[in-house]
This record gives structure tokens, sequence and C-alpha cells, in this order.
């Protein structure tokens, strides 16, 4: 399992900070959707010097004029980027194609879809499908129960990742369905020592996966 | 009917000389998702400053962290701000809250939204709700239709905006249905005179609204 950490809600500055400090410790640093909203993809690029090999996601949260703003998001510096499950198929569809393109790699947030929307959205293989509880929802109670829902659901989906509310009893209960990527959020950033915690996650990610071996 | 000038895919300075130029024959003019996406909202503050008394919307399609992005919004210079309809029901409450406290106006964009998900979420009196075709599916064929359609549909709901590839003639045609908005981007922004093609337009909504009194 991979860990992805989402930094959201800082200064630009100090987001930048935060991704230097985590990067050793992430295999993916999210500029999450506040960042982009508030400073523009145009900022990824200052941000990916930051992370030097770490990959870079920008939750750009994508959901109309798929080309256009995965262009953007490449062409300033992240390696991966999101679309909503929620956009029509054509705009999955062009995101999809951009990332084909770029070599690199689209993540569809799956936030707010129903099951028969889901289904209509499979078709991407290279995709990652993010299992996501909104922030304004709170946390997800059981994030490993709801991977192994969906990987029954849909069993031709290969790459999964969740997001929501994810803190270190929870990641670690996450090997029994084994998504690709945990997102883990405020629960390393607003920690009083970001570093410490995020290598919390990692052991308690990697223990896991020895123990479900 | 009021006209709303949409503004997409073009450098920030561009932007704002076009939003100025425009800003006499628009009611409204709008820092398109593009603009928002690239630039950030941290940019709004200086287009606001080129439209003077007409009024900002920030296209900046809110689906989690409703409040986080309002307030982001407003205090960056929005009159208006678009939340998805798409969201969750706890985030379009969460943006009605903050726009309701700063006395400002939320636009619901019903992009992808079955009716049943309409029905959900109609409870917001002050919100317009925005019957919206993507960029990435094309033009809406009979937008005067789909406004009286979804009139009938949804009785309740008394401020409408229509956005999707509106043209001098599709425009004409909606004095039947008088939907408060009509969002036209690309009919004026590409046009080889942008301003006279805005004054064209408000000659068309104008004259069809004296013939429908």
């Amino acid at each position: 399992m991979k860990l992805q950490i989402a930094i959201d809600r800082v200064p630009l500055t100090k987001a930048r900070a935060l991704m230097k400090q985590l990067a050793p410790f992430a295999d993916i640093l999210e500029a999450g959707t506040s960042l982009i909203k508030d400073y523009g993809v145009t900022a990824l690029g200052d941000l990916k010097e930051a992370v030097s090999d770490t990959q870079l996601l920008g939750d750009i949260k994508t959901i109309d004029e798929g080309a256009y703003e995965f262009r953007q998001g490449y062409r300033h510096g992240a390696d991966l980027l999101t679309v909503m499950g929620a956009s029509s198929v054509e705009t999955i569809r062009k995101c999809y194609e951009v990332a084909e393109e770029y070599g690199k790699e689209m993540m569809i947030d799956l936030l707010e879809c129903t099951p028969k929307k889901v289904e209509e959205i499979i078709q991407f293989p290279n995709a990652i499908y993010c299992l996501h509880t909104s922030v304004d929802q709170g946390a997800t109670a059981d994030p490993n129960g709801d991977v192994l829902t969906f990987k029954k659901a849909f069993p031709s989906v290969k790459r999964i990742a969740i997001a929501g509310g994810i803190n270190l009893t929870t990641a670690a209960a996450l090997s029994a369905s084994a998504p690709e990527i945990v997102i883990v959020g405020s629960g390393i950033t607003k920690a009083e020592d970001p570093i410490q915690v995020a290598k919390q996650f990692r052991k308690v990610m990697e223990e896991q996966c020895k123990f479900s071996m």
C-alpha cells in the first residue's frame, strides 16, 4: 500500500515547506483542492520542485473541460490529477486520454457516485478509483469494509485508493482489503509532529502488509 | 433576464482586460472555472476591481469543503459563487449558510444531476439553480425547452439560470421560459468583436422581453 499525504488549507509557502519535510515519508504528496482553488495549478511547479522524486498529485477535481484542465495540471508539474466520477463519461474519457498521452496518472474521485454511476465509468483500466467520504460528511467509519464492498461490487477495478478521515487504527485495518493507495490528510498534517505521525502511518501499513502476506 | 458573460481559458491579464471592456454590457461577469483552476480565487480581487459595479461570479464549482471554499471566494471579491448540485446536501447547505451570512449569492450548478438529485437539493430559496450542459458534451440544443421542462418539474424553484453553448438565436427564444440569468461564454468572448456581440445579446434579450410582456 502506498501512502498519499494531502496538504490542505494552509498558505502556499507553508504547504511547500510541509511537502519538503514530508516527501521522504510519502509515496505521493497531494496538493489538496483548497490549495488548487486558492492558488491555481500554476502553483504546482513550485511544489513539484519541493517534493523532488516523490510523486505530486494535484487534487483539481475536474468536472468539466477535461482536456484543458488535465493538460494544464500536467504541464505545471503534477504526476497525478483527479477527475470527479460525478462528471459526464465524456469528461472522464477526455481526462483519461490526456493522462495516457502524457504517460501520467489519473485518479477518479467517487465522491457522491451511486453504484449505477460507478458502473458507467469503470472502463478505464489505468485509472485509480478513489473511494472518498466528503469532508463535509465526516470520516469514513470503516474504510476497510468500504474497500472490500467496492471490490466485491466491481471486481474488474484493479486500482483503488481510499480517502476520508483515515487514522492510524483504520489505516492498519486496511491490510485486509489492501487498496493501492491510502490517503491521509489532517490525520498527519494537523498533528503536533507531522513527520513522526507520517512515520507511524508507514509503520502500521508496512507491519500489516507483512502480517497479511 | 440578466446577461452573465463567462471568461475562460485566457491568461489572467487578458481576462481582466476583457472584463473591464465587457462590464458595461453585462449584469454579471464570470471568472470561469479555468481561470479559478489556473490562478486560484486569490486572483478574484483584481478582477472585481476591473468590473467595478458589475457583479462578479467565481465559478469555483465547489463539491466538498463548502464553508472553506465559499468563505475564500467571497473574501477575495466574488459576489456570486457556484457549488455543484452533484455535491452532498451537507456541502450545499454549508455553502448556502456562508452565502446568507455574507449577504451574497450562491448558484447551484446542475451539471450531471438526475431529477432525483435535484429533488433532494431544491430547498434553498435564495439559491440560483443553473441548468448546465457540459462543455465536453457540446451545446444545449433547446435551452428554452430545457427551462420550461425544469420549471414544470420543479415549480417551487424561483431562480433559474441556463448555460451551455447559448447563441443569439437560442438566447432570443429564451423569452418564453424567462430564466433569471442567461450565461454566455465563447459565444461572446471568442467573437471578433466581443463588445458588439455582447450588445447584440442584450438587444435580442430585451426585445424578446418586450414582446413577451
